[in-house]
């Protein structure tokens, strides 16, 4: 017998059916004569739906009304859920965040988990063989009494979480696909299927482009040693694939120099010109581009020829750049930057792996094997466990199968 | 400087587009400087969606993890009225059932509201000058943490119990319709829409098929003395007309002998030939069809020619009368009866006037008119304040508009 939660993804409840084979998948676990916690987000474009009516009614929406509306949808997946579970003869009831609760902060719209009062979730277990059915996304903030939510892809912190709440022996995360693959399978055809990967490199993946997991929920996990399986509900119910297991670095036995490659698609690059090499001209740059909501990723800082001044390149999102080509030409008088240069298009491609801790050398093999294939490198950025280039856009899946073969990484 | 309740139904904030047109009403009281409350009703057609859902997946669903998908529906539309006031300028802020909270029975699906706690959104009326944006339908049962629903129309109760509880001045039940009519103006084109109505006449109304307002809201109304006015969303939100005043009979100066006509179609008729006239026998056949789910209305027993025995007619909705027919067949040998006979394509035909008390002869002056109209009447039941007929549905118009005639309804 094993404790566990299992959360189920918007694909996985698109629809009434699907939300029937939900019921079956955990069904089996319930039979195997597990304790069963699910967690599953808001059916397949209903968070959309609620999104967009926010916006419509007003640009400037409320955050706490933001919150209370696109909590619903998760609410009747919850509902429904119980119901489908209860038809199969198994005890089964809904939680909301404010029912259990799930404490949060009072950042709407980005909450972060505070605390989850498991008991009485963990008594039902014991005392009635209940499954609890538990709308992800969303929380509670005590003082105010308002419904938070957690930011896109919250259930998968709400499950990892409450794994690590009601001391869960495992959390599986069931999506659409059935695990961690070395990269997109849809650019690179070779990708494998890892059966492991440490918290840390996972972590790296999800920050860099693999959509599988929420950041913060590898966090989540990683802190609270959460072992978690990344799974598929299209399998059938009955023999499901095992999934990849996010787990310590010194429970993989196996470790490869780069575990996986990551990218992401529409970035923008801006470089200033000639700033003045003096203290407080980064604030004089970022600052303004922080308080007007835009995220700057990738900052290189090189001496220019003439040696008083510097050249300062990063990376934004494509659809924010020309809001911040406008903050950055207000904000001139104060940076001093004589051009200011741009381009968009751009793809940023990062390779992972822990490996790089204890090897040299990796990213220079990288950088070769991608001039022979005639790709320019326009930025990287390298840290402990990953590297990342900027490179053209048309070039993402030449340069991503390129690295992904160099690293041995193509199925056998 | 007035206190007021105003709620608005599905069609009134059936979109982006008529929410907003919600939040100009609620303008418009706000800058008259009164202290205002919302109820709001979920968008027209998701409640359907959200049953729909629970049925799908199970017929035989738990009501409390039905309660819990489909109150979800009214927290949206809370959500993103105080977005669009917030949006006027207007300070708002939206209250689910139990963040206020609404205390109700346990009787999920038809909970009856216990207690509303309605301090802390007057508070804020004093403090802020804030409108409290409140999701109808639904409350808590506090024992055990769960949401309930009150029903169909139960935001319409929602309303006049919030009212009750927060003392307003009055309570403003905004729908697709101007007022209550003398009957529906879509079968009599001269109906007329009253200034006043009583309580007990639109109690009587709401039951006998007038669906203007839910039936249980009319006794919250009349039982805390609420003063409720029955208005159209679709009036111009800044000169709309004031609507039906429902209100204690003796603020009415020109009270009528008929106030009005109402009628419920898919009405079916049961009746049960020589039925042995002895104590027990009614039970018999009325806790089996109770047992069963099926509402009987009019009831009706005259003794059959054979003095030993009786004839019992009744009404069941059309819907259920094969169902009705087989749980009687089966208690064929309980109750004993000779012979069942039944029919259905009937309509029940109502005429309502608190001054029926007090005039004689008002209910045999209908008999004559429909009978020299050449209707059938199948079956008849009075009391204090209405009569109702029971006649085939083709005779349906015809029926209610000789009626709306006789008490001299017509529009002059």
């Amino acid at each position: 017998m094993a404790r566990l939660v299992m959360k189920f993804g918007g694909t996985s409840v698109a629809n009434i059916e699907r939300i029937r084979n939900v019921a079956l998948h955990v069904k089996r676990e319930v039979d195997a004569g597990n304790e069963v916690a699910v967690v599953v987000s808001a059916m397949s474009g209903k968070t959309n739906e609620l999104v967009a009516w926010c916006r419509d009614i007003s640009p400037l929406h409320d955050a706490r009304e933001y919150d209370a509306v696109v909590a619903s949808g998760e609410i009747v997946t919850a509902g429904l859920l119980a119901i489908a579970l209860q038809n199969l003869g198994i005890g089964a009831r809904s939680w909301q965040g404010w029912q259990i609760p799930i404490l949060t902060s009072d950042a709407h719209g980005s909450a972060r988990i505070e605390s989850i009062h498991g008991d009485e979730i963990v008594k039902r277990f014991a005392e009635r063989q209940e499954v609890a059915v538990v709308a992800g996304f969303q929380g509670l903030h005590k003082a105010t009494g308002r419904v938070t939510t957690l930011g896109r892809g919250g259930s998968d912190t709400s499950a990892v979480a409450l794994a690590a709440a009601i001391k869960a022996d495992r959390c599986d995360i069931y999506t659409d696909v059935d695990g961690v693959y070395t990269t997109d399978p849809r650019v690179v055809p070779k990708a494998r299927r890892m059966d492991k990967i440490a918290f840390e490199e996972m972590l790296e993946m999800a920050s860099l482009g693999a959509k599988v997991l929420q950041v913060r929920s590898v966090e989540v996990a990683m802190v609270h040693g959460v072992k978690t399986y990344v799974r598929s509900s299209f399998d059938p119910p009955d023999n499901p694939s095992p999934g990849t297991l996010i787990c310590h670095e010194e429970d993989i036995v196996e470790q490869q120099v780069v575990t996986g490659i990551a990218f992401t698609r529409d970035e923008a690059q801006v470089t200033l010109r000639r700033v003045a090499d003096k203290p407080g001209v980064a604030a004089a740059i970022f600052v303004p581009l922080a308080e007007a909501n835009i995220n700057v990723d990738m900052i290189i800082q090189v001496v220019s020829d003439d040696t008083t001044t510097t050249d300062l390149t990063f990376t934004v999102p494509a659809a924010d750049y020309e809001k911040a080509r406008q903050v950055l030409e207000k904000a001139q008088p104060m940076i001093g930057y004589t051009n200011l240069q741009g381009a968009t298009d751009l793809v940023k491609v990062s390779a992972i792996g822990i490996g790089m801790r204890s090897h040299a050398g990796v990213a220079a093999r990288a950088f070769k094997a991608l001039a022979e294939k005639g790709i320019n490198i326009r930025a990287i950025t390298t840290s402990e466990i990953k590297f990342s280039v900027l490179i053209d856009a048309a070039y993402t899946e030449l340069a991503v199968r390129t690295l992904h073969m160099l690293y041995g990484l193509d199925k056998v």
